[in-house]
């Protein structure tokens, strides 16, 4: 990625004695570090969303269990364990519902149990299993953006929703990836921000990190996806996907489904991209998929000077909704794209 | 509309002495009035938009009017009206587009023009036709009402956009106009407010005046529209409109275009309600209708702490989009509701 100009969002200290992070709670008006040292600081991050987007948390799970082991005092490899342990069991209650820092926190557990050797070793060999966490995501940004960037011809204008860029994966990002690699490639593209109330992750973050690495974008208000649609200035939409079901519906942030809708109206492909660990064949159809609801006040006073609806007014605040795999053109991955229909080439590609 | 409880939007003092406004830029945090008595005060509350809604500005127009011929000291008949007719043009300065602002204040000079009075004689009767513009407004909206509640049933969800309620057009409003009818009716309806970015009319001035009224209404962002319709929450879409034309494309807030798709794929009826005014028999389709655009800026800073996009960062801000008339089922105004084939059908409910 080293052509494409991106904030450093998680890293480890070369000496491990600490993970540096971007504060994204503070985007876009102040780009600030936090540089974090213990275990409360670590579980505050992830908790207020200092550090967000799966990817990312995944990846500073890792690091942030290799900076624990630095400073973990055992001077046995059983202490050293149960320390270990305890501070991962610990970073996990932060999020509970967060698939990637689970896992990340299970691989590093693992890894410790894996190794029974001196602990000056075995503290560097965790430095290098949380390096591969990161690694081996970057590597699957990459191979979304190889595919991906198969879609987009030059000039077009590409609409997308949210933020599934570099801040909250990584890299190349997955909805962003075949936007980044296009610009390595030199091609001519303009992107469309959708806003994205009420958390404005597309305003705050999407057009951010893409004007920040020299992408021409454009942010727009949510309900302004139909028009740019009607006025001809987008060929396509790339969003990213929260879970996609067996059957090729998928679950991603609040209002993709209407921009889906509104695609299919007026002709334009719609993709989403993600890695192959977003696939869950054990959820037959959207209609399985739960969505979280958060609370309602965020709508009416979040980012505000003053209330913008009155306090007593009931507000209704879905996390996500579920885009219907018949609105879907295709479904981007570290694997290859997939077209209709998709359950039996989703099961052929992943040979389930 | 004496059952529903509503404030006050727009009234002139029974000694005519000054017109009183609810100063609509403080909602919903202030309820505040404003008791205006100058030209130079009048002109403000217009461009700033303390008074907005283009019937609302056409009554507030009538209203101001006759205080200023109340203050005029003239002592000729033609004294007064150079005088009168010199504030009359002043007034219509503060927003050059508002065709009902300009519509009152012809209106007004006319009836000076025409009635060559005594001064206090004409005083009294300017306060007389000022009131016959509010009286006829309202009951312009009155009849929208009536023929609209017709398509309402026991328990249904409406979903409106932007505010077409009584804050920009006083007694009924228009596309709340079946809604505070059923209420009167003892119906039971419960209304979908999207909150319409960037400038809020829904969230701040729509769920606002329903909520006051009684009405159950839920707010939402403008991009959760799909996921209601999907949950089977709305039986039907009611909007506003600025500009129908004669094909019954017609232009409304941005969003109205997206909101109409979703209703269609949906299978949701989608019915627009205005005054024939609105009706355009000279603007062939909505290609020949120009939208309106505003400063990009207040995309990413207006109401926020802080910006939420940086400045530097485009912005595309159109204050209007065209709703495609296949995409419409109903037309509702004061002489009925028209159905497709629009461009047949409003030349013949309108003799044209």
């Amino acid at each position: 990625m080293s052509q494409v100009k991106q904030l450093e969002v998680v890293k480890i200290k070369d000496d491990a004695s600490a993970v540096v992070i971007l504060d994204q709670t503070r985007l876009p008006d102040h780009e600030e570090y936090l540089t974090l040292t213990k275990e409360g600081e670590m579980w505050e991050a992830v908790k207020q969303l200092q550090v967000r987007g799966a990817p990312a948390i995944g990846v500073f799970a890792g690091y942030a269990m290799a900076v624990l082991a630095h400073y973990n005092e055992a001077d046995s490899y059983e202490a050293f364990q149960k320390e270990f342990d305890r501070q991962a069991d610990y970073l996990n209650t932060s999020r509970p519902t967060a698939v990637n820092l689970s896992w990340a926190l299970k691989r590093m557990k693992k890894f410790v149990a894996d190794h029974k050797e001196n602990l000056s070793d075995l503290k560097q060999d965790l430095i290098a299993e949380a390096k591969r966490i990161d690694a081996e995501n970057l590597e699957m940004n990459r191979k979304i953006a190889e595919y991906g960037v198969t879609l987009l011809h030059e000039g077009d204008g590409i609409l997308t929703h949210c933020n599934a860029g570099y801040l909250a994966c990584l890299g190349y990002g997955t909805a962003t990836a075949p936007m980044y690699m296009a610009q390595e490639k030199g091609m001519n593209i303009h992107v469309y921000s959708d806003e994205t109330r009420p958390l404005l992750q597309g305003a705050r973050l999407t057009s951010y990190e893409l004007y920040k690495a020299g992408i021409d974008v454009t942010s727009i208000c949510d309900n302004m996806a139909s028009i740019v649609m009607k006025q001809g200035k987008i060929q396509c939409v790339m969003v990213g996907c929260d879970r996609i079901a067996a059957n090729g519906d998928f679950a991603n942030k609040i209002g993709t489904s209407g921009v889906a809708i509104l695609a299919k109206h007026y002709g334009i492909p719609f993709y989403t991209l993600g890695p192959s660990s977003t696939i869950d064949f054990n959820t037959p159809t959207g209609d399985d998929i739960h969505i979280e609801m958060r609370d309602p006040e965020e709508i009416g006073t979040m980012w505000y000077k003053e209330p913008m609806i009155l306090p007593g007014i009931k507000k209704f605040n879905p996390s996500f909704d579920v885009t219907d795999h018949t609105l879907v053109t295709g479904i981007v991955t570290e694997r290859g794209i997939v077209y209709p229909p998709f359950r039996e080439n989703l099961k052929k590609l992943f040979n389930k």
